[in-house]
């Protein structure tokens, strides 16, 4: 990995960090417990606004799948960056957790829709950020959100 | 958080940690690594019955899920107690892993009925018990019980 | 347990550790952090070919879904050997993650489905194999796969 931050990785992507959002229930965002971070779910926010809502198979296309766990990746990335205060902290990406929504009749490739989560890691940690993940997809989500993505990482 | 003991805390809020339950498959309750005990699922279970069963959206309401969510948390808490001996070793509630049975055309607020469980941990815990937590709904759970409720905590 | 080591135990079942299956997204296999090994969600690979597709309650039987758990965790543990060379370094399986695919109506009794994981960490490991699971319940699975399963080790 080159010696940029991964701040100014996101930013060179043409991204920004959302300011770290609050939880939708009464628990916390992010834990440090040892030298692990562990993060809550995350949905795909930006300026306050859910911007993907909706399963896929039904309302949302597997191209908005890809961009919503993106979104809610970016979301636990600003997590983390609260919790350790800067992103360079973080020696390894070790789990990203990712939910779907979709339409119990759904026929399409969901893992791709969450490698918007994975690319985005890999993007940003280079080697630090190659994780493991599992995937899930669920009938009801938080608020009909597309996705939830939790970032648990060595620091 | 006060002098008390999160046992003093359960039995002012009326509540009683029941026997740690037996697995229902062959797993085990609870494992301890390193400084953390992490749980098995907790069904909502009371005195050797299981008192939620169903899904949101069909049979459970909202009120019954918020109760449901409690005493799957306190079956948790139990299993804690089984494995370190005194709750008050826990140093803090790291994750609480949730999972709601749902009817797959549910438009409820499930988070709400999550808070059943982290609500009880920061009245038994207090600032201990301030923990990060996943949601996920399922379409078919063990036993039809109406949720399931892990445990992560640090000694 | 006996002085014989995992891989010895696993060929006296009649069964042969699989190659490590490359992952389905941009992720990794396994990572391993501090002295835990974690691996992705694996599915039911056998010779580079999906033995067991379809879900509990439509096209999976009961007894084809216990075949499925246990030919995911063999992979599972395939990973686990990958990561760490020898399986007898590895002190205790500390958490099974199971993922079924069902059917909405499904009535049966996964939890006994997901003993063919369970089952086999004992009888491979012993009293080390002796770990807490979570259970979870997916409407539609990466490649229409039966199971997933994640193993997390202690080493």
């Amino acid at each position: 990995m080159s010696s940029k931050t991964p701040e100014e990785r996101i930013a060179e992507l043409g991204l920004r960090l959302p300011p770290a959002a609050a939880a939708v229930g009464n628990y916390e965002p992010w834990v440090i417990t040892g030298n692990t971070v562990i993060t809550s779910g995350n949905l795909p926010w930006q300026d306050g606004r859910l911007v993907y809502t909706g399963k896929l198979g039904r309302e949302i296309s597997d191209e908005d799948a890809y961009r919503s766990c993106q979104l809610s990746c970016l979301n636990a990335i600003a997590q983390i960056r609260e919790a350790v205060g800067e992103l360079s902290k973080i020696k390894r990406i070790v789990r990203m957790e990712g939910i779907l929504g979709v339409a119990d009749d759904y026929k399409g490739d969901h893992p791709k829709a969450l490698n918007g989560s994975s690319d985005l890691l890999i993007k940003v940690f280079g080697d630090r950020g190659r994780h493991t993940r599992m995937i899930y997809t669920n009938p009801v989500m938080p608020l009909d959100c597309t996705s939830l993505v939790i970032l648990w990482a060595e620091i």
